[in-house]
């Protein structure tokens, strides 16, 4: 096979990224060559600051570009509420809704015995020397409702319980546009557990 | 909603390529951020070496780092026989069956009154003047079985008819490991016609 070898290469490279296969690595490094100098230049300039221009915040560990993130540096947001998250999409996940206008803390994973990460690994230090320094009212645990996030959020909320501060759980329930007929049991019962008087 | 902006400008850079949607834009570079430093570095250099090192072959089109591409460069390939095809991705298809063994010619396209490709936007003239001046034996035309590709392999076939060159086209059938139970009329059709002797 002769193909004209930065072609190749190219190919190899796009093809190592997730849910890129040979196929789409292929239909991306043309879609390249065809696409104007420009914008090939933003794309690779914008993969290359990602790894040199972010870094993590100092107080929530959330991305940032200086040392101390957006969120932690904004005097609009809340900061006298923490929501405590797995990594850094949950973040953007919550940021989208445009419904929280607190502070976060990335935790940087979940407990897991079967995948060796336990307290030492994940940044519950960090953010219990957070809640004695700053003035926190409450900590809001969005971990995901499976059995790792579950056990984290019961281990940080016993760890809190003595210091006065408010814990709270997302809800868990019927997601919005569900069907009662077709949502599990675990979940039914969890909604009727959470119901909300209105 | 508060994000790093080298992480938000990378994620937009990244969906406006193909197949590539918002999420799987989120997830590439989340993995591009874990990634380290060197797998980076390699990506961002073989997608900028995509449009500064390559350009078109003088004789066949093809994509090539010099000025006469790889194939045509080769001397152990077939110097009597030309491959006529569409587009870069054909060579790459053939060039990957390790079947053929000769040259290629790109034509760019093919003869499309609809989206106004006529025979001035194609590589037809660049072929004649080659068929010409080297010695070539057989010109195989390997278009796509569509209406645009059997006008555009006729077409060619008219013009090089008076020249005593051998011109095939390649066969259209039943594809290996099909079913004729569940291959249109068309292809069984042509399959039938172009029956080979065993």
């Amino acid at each position: 096979m002769q193909i004209a070898e930065p072609l190749q290469i190219a190919i190899d490279e796009l093809s190592k990224l997730p849910t890129v296969g040979r196929k789409t690595a292929q239909r991306l490094a043309m879609h390249l060559l065809k696409s104007n100098t420009k914008d090939v230049e933003n794309l690779v300039r914008a993969i290359g600051d990602l790894k040199t221009k972010l870094r993590f915040c100092r107080i929530c560990f959330n991305l940032s570009v200086d040392e101390v993130c957006e969120v932690c540096k904004n005097p609009k947001r809340d900061h006298s509420t923490i929501c405590v998250v797995e990594d850094i999409n949950d973040v953007m996940a919550i940021e989208k809704t445009n419904e929280y206008n607190g502070l976060y803390h990335i935790l940087g994973g979940v407990l897991s015995p079967l995948s060796g990460t336990g307290v030492e690994s994940l940044k519950i230090k960090e953010l219990m020397q957070r809640l004695e320094n700053e003035k926190i009212k409450e900590v809001i645990l969005a971990l995901n409702p499976d059995t790792e996030g579950e056990t984290t959020s019961l281990y940080i909320a016993k760890l809190i319980k003595p210091m006065e501060i408010k814990v709270s759980r997302i809800a868990r329930g019927i997601p919005v546009g569900g069907d009662l007929e077709f949502t599990d049991e675990a979940t039914i019962g969890r909604a009727v557990l959470g119901r909300i008087i209105i």
